[in-house]
């Protein structure tokens, strides 16, 4: 018998999401929701919820009157947020999988900055005499303390990294050194690996411009798999060149695909990756969209919806 | 008033390593041992112990009659432990800062397998759609359970990883799922991130072999930091040719440096780095060597010293 306060009612739902997405999701979403009817399109008035990613058809919420909530399967809701007609509740993804994907991006190339890597080139030349600092003795930073830059300085903070975290809430993370805002150029004085996780909002446009970037130390690097709009991208290049950061890990951009003739793409000190680190595994998150639905049609409040006011 | 358990009495102590040694080691150790003579030279009787890295200039111990321990500045002591010139105790480098460089080494290049880095050319191509699993459904197989396999264990455990380690004790590791060497053809079937951590001994010379290495799955990555001896050259590269492995990242070598047209170097499978992943750190490692030292001084068993019946 179904539990009346998480019913698995027959409900409908409307799948919005870039081509190739469906096959991807709809197996994942239907294995979580069994009772669930999902198609990608019909009558806007019949359907009770939808499933949101960019790149889909829908961008008039208006007809679509009795939808309860609007889950979006990706965490960042910049291009829906901002939109008119959404006037129904939207909830953004929240996943354990995309937590852990994205502690596991930032610590990858953590770590590549860290061991100094691409210094061995296989050339012949035995470069021996140049060994890294151990974690402990390596300043890390993390731009942001919501779900994603907690789970990614617990992970680095496993690893023995010494990890200071910059909060808009100052909430404690164990292990972690929280900080301010405020205190950002002064943090930024000492990191020797930078990751930002922020959420885009008109707060945090442009925030590492050209004089927070000549604040850090020579030989840094900064990994952003936060937002494009996190950094001011001409000052980035101007401050690789002088070295200061040595580096940037870029995984997120003002236009995507970031198109072929970019400057980054061309930069030696960028390194591109394809907007890979947030990615929401099917797996992991279709069962917490399964949740919400269930939240939403119950009357109970949902999980991770999203303030208008914030924009995230 | 000086503790009888552990005296620092003024020792005298002969250091012999390669050149440039003395100057990282030093004042690291004499830092640790204020009432410490070290000295490169003089009448071999009059040395109460030896702090020995390879690359010195004693190959006789004979003359060093009154020496009551050889510590080792390194892990490995198979350069020492055949010289049939040396009767007095051995004992081999574990000092946490080791153990915490391998990790971060091991962990670091596991990282860059398990993310797909090397897909990300910079090119202007934008490769979305090669998403990696995440980390729990990643087998890693650690070959060797001492102190440095623990330690990279353990770590590559707190990242998430699914870890199965070799180990010769079948002492439990936790998190860890421990098989002993008579299972490693079935181990290897599903392993796709192998870390080789085992010590040079006449059983692990060319452990992996061509029958082994046939056994790796398609893509799956070699990360060998343990010893050179451990995979048999000619088998690994022609193992590489066939993608199984697709890469093996080597840090020691039969002969090192590895020479300048060794076919390693230029092998697009094969990354090398220059035996920099077992480095002990002064830092970490004087105050270990130095504790050492007292004991001996005292009449107490040393810490790690060598079987020479097993080779380490």
């Amino acid at each position: 018998m179904p539990d009346p306060a998480m019913p698995d009612l027959p409900l409908t739902v409307r799948f919005s999401a870039s081509e190739g997405a469906w096959d991807a999701w709809a197996p994942a979403l239907q294995a979580a929701l069994p009772g669930m009817r999902l198609s990608r399109d019909g009558d806007p008035a019949r359907f009770d919820a939808i499933i949101y990613a960019p790149g889909g058809d829908i961008t008039d919420f208006t007809p679509y009157r009795n939808v309860r909530l609007v889950q979006s399967l990706w965490a960042g809701v910049e291009r829906i947020v901002t939109n008119p007609t959404l006037t129904q509740p939207l909830a953004r993804m929240v996943d354990p999988g995309l937590a852990q994907g994205m502690a596991e991006y930032c610590t990858g190339w953590a770590m590549r900055a860290h061991l100094g890597m691409d210094r061995y080139a296989q050339d012949g030349v035995w470069r021996h005499g140049q060994i890294p600092p151990l974690a402990p003795a390596r300043p890390v930073t993390v731009l942001g303390m919501g779900e994603l830059g907690r789970a990614t300085a617990a992970m680095l903070t496993a690893i023995g990294f010494s990890v200071t975290g910059i909060s808009a809430s100052g909430r404690p993370v164990p292990g972690v050194t929280v900080q301010p805002v405020t205190a950002l150029d002064q943090v930024l004085d000492t990191t020797q690996i930078l990751i930002c996780l922020l959420p885009d909002t008109p707060d945090t446009r442009n925030l590492l411009d050209a004089r927070g970037l000549s604040r850090l130390p020579k030989g840094s690097w900064i990994i952003n798999p936060g937002r494009g709009t996190l950094i001011d991208d001409q000052a980035l290049l101007r401050a690789l060149d002088q070295g200061r950061p040595a580096h940037a890990v870029l995984d997120v951009f003002r236009a995507e695909p970031l198109p072929a003739d970019h400057p980054f793409w061309a930069h030696p000190g960028i390194t591109v990756t394809p907007h890979i680190a947030a990615e929401t595994r099917p797996a992991t998150a279709a069962p917490v969209a399964a949740d919400n639905l269930r939240r939403a049609m119950a009357g109970q409040p949902v999980r991770h919806l999203v303030d208008r006011a914030r924009g995230y």
